[in-house]
């Protein structure tokens, strides 16, 4: 059995003040608070079923505890474990319920750095009674949803010092398929954009300045409808004294993205629409050289985003 | 001095269940709810500064109390009310407040039994504080509005047995502009589309069954910003229950719609985007016959409605 | 080794006079033609690689010659081919190049009667030099695009006096998965959604009136940006005279549609958009009643589609 | 009789190569082409009557001939005429057809150099047969409108020397309505934003860096329907090589915008939605501080554009 990767399942965040970061994810961005215990909330977007895609627990600053991903059977989770322990990767066991929500788990660093979980079950809680929709394919009925409520994670970026050593070992441990990637003048590699679930990106490798960068999440993003919502995101944040990195487009994956940043905790969440799906089961990654998009430093097509900042695990 | 109307100002509706059409039109419709007194709960659109473009007020059964109309200037109240005299028509006066938010103003009968109002002043109360945009020419921060929130009352559609009547003397004595019309293949006029405000259609008169039919109001039109819209708040009726005649593109205007109807009073709201400016000062009006627009029996591009019912005075 | 279909590839189409119907497909909707044969016209959507997605034959009359699939691997077509005639299933194969830049393929008939195609490899032609996109990943320059394009096919809505059988078949032996599936009141299945691609609906099998009716295709989908394509689509079909079978939102997948037939073929076509994605490895079918839906006789959410017509094979 | 503006009617610009010039406009951009004279291109937007609402002329250098204002009835043109040169302004008279289509129409400079041109009639050509919408109150059939194809004129931002003094004079002579006006922190005015129309912004005058600047053409704005055309015209701009100043939403007009300029006479357009309507007969002029809209330098909500580049007269 070769033990697969099926997708993107959480990004678990630290932050100093999980009641101030909450009122942002939450209030300000519009995702669902599903369950709250004492050290951490979960949430997750108004299209997701599965109990959490984002946590908030609280630490001394902000940091990554760790990104969760889910494999494509339970029994994987055992798989993966060998084979990273084959690869001389420390593994550790995480018990079910440790984690609100989730079946047992390993957590393992991928080099340079990177806290990864994988897991194989996640509990599907309803919404709340009065917020559930009729419709039996619509998780909450839309009449009291936040205006610009993201439907559902989109992907990860995260930056490293070796970024294509990490994007090939995850590539090659993992099984992730690569999907485009782009490379510098000097023909090295800025970012690689890998697919876990096959269809679409699911994480963003991107090169730090420094090799002895520490490794860091710059983005987590989710799906919004359309670019409509990208400007009224803007504008809730723009209400609500939110820092803001950007609106546009990307080149790569060609989705329309709009930036904020919890004022508390630092960390960035992309609003983010439009991207492609990758049905082919011939495609080849696309391969970017770093003059085919123009639109100043950033290597984005529409608009940019020029803030280099990031949170640490 | 030669009186004007600016614009219609609001439609003063009747229920025979104040809290349970206030609940449609506030949680459901999303209009925001600026004062509620004994018998009347006076609303707005989010965009709107002036107090009050629906109120509903408890009455026996359904009915329409008033359509009001704002004035260009004050003073053009009392000429309105000479020009109406001189016409033989009945006029009373309605004392500063009596109509909350209200000047002085003016009610009387336009054939064949439209309640008119005209007014000159209105207040303009603030949101409240925590609602308030930081934008100065924009009135409610968006971050808790209601997901399809219309933005501003548009325009009316009433119905009377002799429409074309009732359009030429509103356009005569009142001095509204034809914007459009529509003749039916046996040459009679089916409705005439006029404009108080000289740059979009406010008032459609059209053609009831029977010429006995008493005057009444099919709908009355708020605007949103886009399609989306459109469709988003037909989920939110159906998730609440409310009965929806239809979804589609007028023909005459080119707006899109979606109707739907408060479930205790009958009263029809018109959810309405994308029609045209005429900023035109030589506009002609579009002459309409009823083999123009072949979608259906009723007169549409795309879609359609084909309820007949509506509420008389 | 267990052979998979990828995807939904394309849809072979019958039609009276190939000029007049490749006029509707290309001019009117917006498919971009790829290669012309003497027989056959072959076109694709402006997001698409693959060499075709909709082909357009002469014939005597209306028909759909075959629905193509394609398998995971080349290799699957042979490994079909033998489960296949284990199954009793006649099998013929197509050599490569038969059908313009196709590898080889099988041709086999599903119950009852659906001629279904497996393939594993087909050319991938550059957009005309004039047309491509300074994107790497952008097929056609949208300078030059149809205003409302559609950019990839998505799924296929077919008729069968057995939709359950036909579906369980197909689920079994082909080994698509349910995504959704919709029961009547007398318990009788009226019908199945199933996933070749596993993240979407790509086929949706649907009872027939009567029990002998010969197998049908009822529609081919094709996915554009947004609703506002819907209606603006809808204003092109209305300009240039095609019939249009109404827009509005399904539940079942919660797609929104526009449904416009080729006048010469009656081949009808689907505009949809907005529908949801199963990245959930532990997907299970969404399961609908009769009376969950309760928007007509058609089964919709919003609006609807009343018409039964149908091509068969 | 008071002789008043109606509207924004066009701008008259001069290019180094016309044929250049109007590739950009036409094919890339999307306005149509109504005449091409030996000197003289002629474009309007795909829901415009009158004849022009943009011209190119050749020109040594690029350069804007006249900025035109249509006035709301032809005798108004003598009026003007009279009412300037009792201000002791030059007024030089345009024979009809003299710019094609119009009527006579006079000339005449604002301080602090503007070069501005009142008429009272232009004439009404349909679009080409083939082209022509089956709506009556629809001008060109969509089904070969360019993707992105602007509506119409929407306003026209030009820069002073002595910005207030010239905004207070076309309040006061011409009869504009201040609708927002923006003053910098030191108590000076960096924009007035006036209203010929009545219900929208249609000039903008803003604050050049010295006194002495020529008076100066910043861009001209059309409005397209949505702010997906903002992003498709981006990438229309970025696929032509065009160069461009921006994307995101003013504060002021609350518009969403993208710029971009004519490569060959730099010429700035652009694409602008969203601005709100004022059928407020008692608007009062929106005031803005220069620390009310805080994003960056360039006094934008959202994004922005930090190019100062213009065009003199």
């Amino acid at each position: 059995m070769s033990p697969e990767v099926a997708r993107l399942g959480h990004v678990a965040l630290e932050t100093p003040d999980v009641e101030e970061s909450l009122s942002f994810f939450s209030d300000t961005v519009g995702l669902e608070v599903v369950e709250r215990t004492a050290e951490t909330a979960y949430l997750r977007g108004v299209e997701e079923y599965d109990h959490h895609t984002l946590s908030l627990t609280a630490a001394e600053e902000s940091g990554v505890d760790h990104v969760g991903w889910q494999t494509e059977e339970p029994e994987h989770v055992a798989a993966f474990a060998d084979r990273l322990e084959a690869e001389g990767i420390d593994v550790s066991w995480v018990e079910e319920g440790v984690e609100a929500g989730q079946g047992e788990a390993i957590r393992f660093e991928v080099p340079n750095g990177h806290r990864f979980e994988l897991y194989g079950e996640m509990a599907k809680p309803e919404p709340p009674k009065e917020r559930r929709s009729k419709l039996k394919n619509r998780q909450y009925d839309p009449t009291e949803n936040h205006p610009t409520a993201p439907n559902r994670i989109d992907h990860l970026q995260i930056w490293d010092g070796d970024a294509l050593e990490c994007a090939e070992w995850i590539r090659d441990v993992l099984g992730f398929d690569e999907q485009e990637y782009y490379d510098l003048e000097d023909g090295s590699r800025w970012g690689t954009f890998l697919s876990a679930c096959g269809v679409k990106i699911d994480l963003a490798i991107v090169q730090s300045e420094h090799a002895d960068d520490d490794a860091a999440v710059h983005h987590v993003a989710f799906e919004v409808d359309g670019v409509r919502d990208l400007f009224e995101a803007h504008n809730v944040m723009n209400e609500n004294g939110v820092p803001v990195d950007g609106i546009g487009q990307h080149g790569i994956s060609r989705g329309e993205f709009m930036y904020a940043r919890d004022p508390t905790s630092g960390h960035r969440i992309e609003f983010n629409t439009g991207s492609y799906l990758t049905l082919d089961p011939h495609w080849e990654p696309v391969e970017w050289e770093e003059n085919d998009i123009s639109d100043g430093d950033d290597h984005q097509w529409v608009g940019g985003i020029d803030s280099l900042e990031r949170v640490t695990y």
